[in-house]
């Protein structure tokens, strides 16, 4: 159960991720008609779903439960997205783009928390994609809703896995940090919010 | 791993509380004809799940692995479930008192050991709603049915959460432990089994 | 978050379960047409989940994250499960056999790293059949799947509880290690597999 503070994530990049996640989890439970505890609840299992995860698998007990800004960003994020309803749903597109900023936000701050914390290669892409996709799958069973990540169509398991490997290989190869981070954040919002534009579909396995 | 010895809720508080969640949970599970062994899983599930993860999310080896009353007092309650069931069945209302009692005791314990175990406001309140709804949430996810709790309707995350946010501040001003508790577990039990029979509903978010 | 080097149980044993549990994950995901992410994603979600939620039970790392020999073994199954499609769904009757085997090796190992790591009986056999089931029914619910440990029909959770408690029981009596865990594996294997080949049903709890 011990943390290393000198080696944790910036703060206030973990609170960004939580927000924006928790707007989109918020936002789809708004169109799904969620009474307002529903959205709430949402928005904290999308915020923080995959953090709780993350550390857990890491042997931690979560920040979120230690640190009153996440369970705070989450509710925030998700009181502000019914707040602004129907702004909202006129720009249905931005869903999507804040999906997107959620994935590559918790995918790398995972796979980068996997790592100081000691986990291998193998350790920190598995907690890489869980971090990103475990608070959107545990949403989507939790609504009743087919999870996702493992149809055909949109890339979503495989941009988090993509990005979390892209992530790891720099650091092997000596990539200054801010670099890393950043290309493999690109590399995920571009192939999530990219996929659906431009019709990219990932293969079915029975084709391949 | 640590545990505080000399700052736990009390044993029987809990195995009560398992008992009760085990036992509507195994009801439900008899009246959607499930086979012998799918009932006692749902009993376990419903009685030990919300406590499992609760435990986990305070970096604590969960008390059901730990201490064999848990086990026990789940499996028991749901053979007694199943044993009982011809009278049971005549006393459908029965079990929604059952889930509104198990909801209150799983709530109040779990926040008074999240903040027994060094939980700050938030995480505690996270804590409690988390404990009061985990063993439902996994049983209808695991059950196929749709999750009760985001729907509008009924009280469930609502009344856990006004529960413990009340616990929380009757804590702050002092409020005698006894008082304190008995009065959150008063008000859940009361939101979540008066809200059927009164029509009360919870908003829809879009509404408001 | 201790481990126990000299009590460990041998890593080949965990695995080839992980990549016979991956196999057999796998290859229903092809069959369900998910798409190469989705079948990697339930292999090792089927290889690797019922033994992250065990060792996350016993308060330990999961090894999952620590050793990279168990992604690997999962993503190794998962690629050959997707490469021999053709040859795999001719002989449709062996994912049984796979499923009957990893279930099989899951709660014979399961069982024997909570009794190492301190587990009474009863946590050594929630540990047990959490860990032999906690893959397949993660994979039901993630895949939208009904759960099929519930149902009445074939033993599964039923095969799991039979043999954890034959092997706590032998344990018990001080029955020599290899003797105990190839008796308790035999009796999930064959209660596993044989029951929907000779027709054999768990009971309607309604039924009793």
């Amino acid at each position: 159960m011990d943390t290393f503070p000198l080696l944790q994530v910036p703060l206030w990049i973990e609170v960004v991720a939580i927000a924006v996640g928790a707007l989109a989890g918020a936002a789809g439970a708004v169109r799904q008609r969620f009474d307002l505890v529903g959205v709430l609840f949402v928005a904290v299992v999308m915020g923080l779903g995959g953090g709780v995860v993350r550390d857990v698998m890491l042997g931690l007990r979560p920040v979120a439960v230690t640190n009153q800004a996440y369970v705070l960003a989450a509710l925030g994020a998700g009181l502000g997205a019914v707040v602004l309803l129907r702004v909202v749903t006129r720009f249905v597109r931005l869903f999507g783009l804040f999906d997107a900023l959620a994935l590559g936000l918790f995918v790398v701050v995972g796979v980068e928390k996997a790592v100081l914390n000691g986990a291998p290669f193998t350790g920190a892409l598995l907690i890489g994609v869980v971090a990103g996709i475990g608070g959107g799958v545990t949403r989507d069973m939790i609504s009743g809703l087919p999870v996702q990540v493992l149809r055909r169509g949109e890339w979503n398991a495989a941009a988090a896995a993509l990005g979390a490997a892209l992530f790891l290989l720099l650091r092997e190869l000596g990539t200054p940090d801010l670099l890393r981070d950043l290309l493999a954040f690109a590399v995920i919002v571009l192939a999530r919010y990219a996929s659906p534009l431009f019709g990219w579909q990932t293969v079915e396995a029975g084709d391949l």
